[in-house]
């Protein structure tokens, strides 16, 4: 079948090279398949390191040895499936994660992977020569929504998380991420020895939906990013006192609902303040404890993730809100403790991978733009140790995380494209 | 054995009457029996219309019937036990629930089961005349805390609510009132006919604790109470867009957790305003999801409690509560709706019984202190077809409606003093 009229991009030449194999109902496919693999509820739930999660690299390991690709696991639940080159060692890759947010969607990651499972199948299909050896990636447990730490699987690959960190993070129901690794079949302590290794690889690029509405406001297929947004999560318990609503003056009040409500009221306006512009402050989850309708709040917990371009007023931000916070707790005579539990920088990709892909969209006929990444992505991981760099395709209403996340299979094939040529252009180049 | 000692006024003069009588061992054995009927997790979980509270209705009842009393449970779960007069037909009653918030304490509403315990012990033991009836009473379901309605027993007794209402009611878990009463063998659909008759009564006393500090704060063992708060509770939604923390700029963000903040953080604004002094603003229950670190809110649900003992003011204030809300949300683009789910208006206790309580006090040689009563009780419902009166215990620094809420026994027996004085005193009185 010809995918021309499904490029979005009618006015563009032809595909000369084996991209024009990318097809839209395989991709098509593959996201239903990946889509039906949630807990019941909205949207897409796949959380990291749930057996739904191993299911789902479980499809994508089976896809690739269909295909003939040799396919293994670490002990860090990343899948790496490889397509031998023709001698030149150093390998080039691409690829993304499979889990999800709580009733997250079905694009966000999975895009990626699935351009992985169709470049393969392209390039097994088409038999286009190749030096080096392809690698084809879904990384474990990406999202920080369940432990707070985010592209878990990505870290450990990159030797940013080690095995003896994994007691360190639990989730709500106070399982570590090592107990959720062991039940899942993986091998917490022996983490450390899955690291890549930087010679073994030449160069990685992940293909995401961009989570944002800048591509969808210029009507572009696709992106190609500079650098990529830092995230510093901070966990704040406010304590106060738990008593009756009705027999408790205001003024002989401790009430740590208040107090959280005041901080999540003060981070709004320092994230919008002028003079920050830029770095986003986002309070996404927040229990209150006793939880009755008649009792003053006595515990209030809510998390902090605070996202920047620029490290030193990521940091700065996460600093004063700390600050602040306490100042608004001690005003109104309750406890308050702030910890951070997970800080990562921001991370300019390097121009030379990010000059391949702009070529390769250029190539294609298809515009792009330079933007940057406000969410983290495994690419920030990996990009510590390997030459990286990430392109976009559109989404639609900027929206992620909701069950609403959606991106139209047409949008996504001139990424793949782009993905492909990049791809293979790195795959020739020498820097 | 003489309690002389442990009513906490060694110098009061000796109860002359069967005052004399009664027991702070017996008190304290009673208290420590229903603390134990408690669901797992901090102080006592004993939920309205669960088996756990039947179970603490079916002590009181034992024990009545164990004196002598003749005992009864009404279709709404209420538990009236009768000790006969000498003719004249009017009763009087004592009593109150036996219900408890989530993690709530020991003593609201025991204390005054408990002292109808005792009083009817006393009266049994002692073999005292009187012309009345006498009834005491265990009132059903006050607390609001699962249904959003407060004094649901009193308030099916009192007529106020009706068969046909108790499927409006709902918890969190989507269970309505009507499934859970009949889940615990009542008959919801037959309240209708447990109406208490306005000429089968002649006064209800209420004993409780005073859920505040103002008779712990001027050292005092009793206060009787003039006029009790009502309590409008509203639910309000908050629905924006659940999108990805970092993908989404602050501008265009609809954030529902940001919203509902704002609405906590201007509820106690307006609550503490000099020219509301007096009302109370509570936001005790509050929900957020996904409730993902990494997702912006979509959908925030809290509940506000407003409490004053001034009819025009409650009201008033919940509207422009409702009125602020939704301007808050509007600027921000995210829908509100605010929803009153029940609404209970402050009730002024008939002068003459709370005579007869004061002249009890004085007979005792307790001083007393006339107070509000921040908290609503079953009195304030049975006060609509029963004149009513209700005295107060110290709560050990104000707290209630937590595992800390506390009245050392020694508190609560000068409590149980005034109370049978005044029934005596109410037995003998034409008015």
């Amino acid at each position: 079948m010809t995918t021309e009229a499904e490029s979005g991009t009618p006015g563009a030449p032809r595909a000369a090279g084996p991209e024009g194999g990318v097809d839209a109902s395989r991709i098509a496919a593959h996201l239903a398949t990946f889509a039906d693999l949630t807990e019941p509820g909205p949207g897409c739930t796949r959380l990291a390191f749930s057996p739904l999660e191993r299911r789902a690299h479980a499809v994508f390991a089976r896809h690739m040895a269909d295909l003939g690709l040799s396919v293994g696991t670490d002990h860090a639940g990343n899948t790496v499936a490889e397509l031998p080159g023709t001698g030149e060692p150093r390998a080039i890759g691409t690829g993304s994660h499979l889990d999800t947010v709580p009733s997250g969607g079905g694009f966000d990651g999975i895009v990626g992977v699935v351009s992985a499972m169709e470049v393969a199948e392209v390039m097994v299909r088409s038999g286009t020569p190749h030096r080096r050896p392809w690698r084809f990636v879904a990384f474990a447990a990406e999202e920080g929504a369940r432990f707070g730490q985010a592209c878990n699987g990505s870290r450990m690959a990159a030797g940013l998380t080690s095995s003896a960190d994994l007691s360190g993070f639990t989730d709500r129901d106070g399982v570590t991420m090592a107990d959720a690794m062991a039940g899942v079949g993986l091998r917490p302590d022996l983490v450390d020895r899955s690291r890549w290794r930087a010679e073994d690889w030449f160069a990685f690029v992940e293909l995401h939906i961009e989570q944002g509405e800048v591509l969808r406001s210029r009507g572009l297929d696709v992106g190609v990013v500079d650098v990529i947004s830092g995230s510093t999560r901070l966990r704040v318990r406010a304590t106060g006192r738990a008593t009756h609503s009705g027999g408790t003056p205001m003024h002989l009040r401790r009430d740590a609902m208040v107090v959280a409500a005041e901080c999540v009221v003060l981070g709004d306006r320092i994230a919008r303040d002028p003079a920050r512009r830029g770095v986003r402050v986002t309070v996404g989850r927040l229990t209150v404890e006793p939880g009755s309708i008649t009792t003053i709040p006595g515990e209030v917990e809510f998390f902090v993730d605070v996202r920047d371009v620029d490290p030193v007023r990521q940091r700065e931000t996460a600093r004063v809100l700390a600050q602040e916070f306490a100042a608004v707790a001690m005003a109104r005579g309750v406890e308050l403790v702030t910890e951070t539990i997970a800080d990562t920088p921001p991370v300019t990709l390097p121009d030379w991978v990010a000059d391949h892909a702009r070529a390769a969209s250029d190539g294609l006929g298809l515009p792009y733009q330079v933007l940057p990444s406000g969410a983290s992505h495994d690419i920030q991981q990996i990009g510590h140790i390997i030459p990286a760099g990430l392109l976009f395709v559109p989404s639609e209403a900027g929206l992620s995380h909701s069950p609403d996340e959606f991106t139209p299979t047409e949008q996504i094939v001139p990424g793949v494209r782009v993905l492909l040529r990049t791809l293979l252009r790195l795959d020739e180049a020498d820097r």
